[in-house]
């Protein structure tokens, strides 16, 4: 029954779509569980430990969503008291309240700790897994 | 101006989804010149090789898709001649056309080659990261 190797099953795009899914789908369940959209934990995560925060296109950028649905996702986020906005010369900032701050601070550890079950089997390979993969956000020159 | 790393910038998860991403996008304008759409490539690509084919939930599953989209999709690309539907007992399988064998052998070169220019800087470390990928993507027990 042995046949040669599908392409997909050696393909690096098709593995790092598979395994952002597969990785992903245990934490947006337990986001789900406590109410929390999967667009507002990414943009509290991105905005953990932004001293100065972000633009709004460089969040839209990071958060992998267009720079419009990222305004209106910053408005309600807004109104629930979750970031607040701050001019900076020409720049509008976004930074996270206190509240934001908090659920941050509630969620980063859940996340860390789905991360370190995910990567227990791997846990040696996980330094050099993280650089490559920082290698291909981050092309050179 | 040394700062503590941001959580995102060393979270698994975040890193996977960017460079999923960002891996993605090169090919994927290559595709839209091509006028093939993403999740025709993506069908196409993993029935290649799939010499029974593969049932419509198989299919979604594999190319992140709801199984009501996948169908409507399968049934576009059955009207332009790329897949066909074969039943075999209870189930039906999706199979490639030799049209669409044709498109799979037109863009799985251009896809390979995608894939060895993103991994040229990484060239040592790149099986050990398929392997790692690949142990995400199918979780043990």
């Amino acid at each position: 029954m042995a046949s040669p190797p599908r392409f997909v099953e050696d393909y690096l795009l098709y593995l790092l779509a598979r395994a952002s899914h597969v990785a992903s789908a245990g934490f947006h369940a337990r986001l789900k569980e406590r109410g929390v959209a999967v667009p507002v934990w990414r943009v509290v995560a991105t905005l953990h430990g932004a001293e100065r925060g972000e633009t709004v296109g460089a969040l839209a950028a990071a958060c992998l969503m267009q720079q419009p649905t990222m305004t209106k996702l910053l408005d309600r986020m807004a109104e629930d008291g979750l970031v607040k906005r701050r001019r900076e010369g020409r720049q509008t900032r976004i930074l996270l309240t206190r509240a934001g701050e908090r659920l941050a601070g509630d969620l980063i550890p859940e996340a860390r700790r789905h991360e370190a079950a995910l990567l227990a089997r791997h846990a040696e390979a996980a330094p050099a897994l993280k650089a490559l993969l920082r290698g291909i956000v981050t092309p050179s020159g």
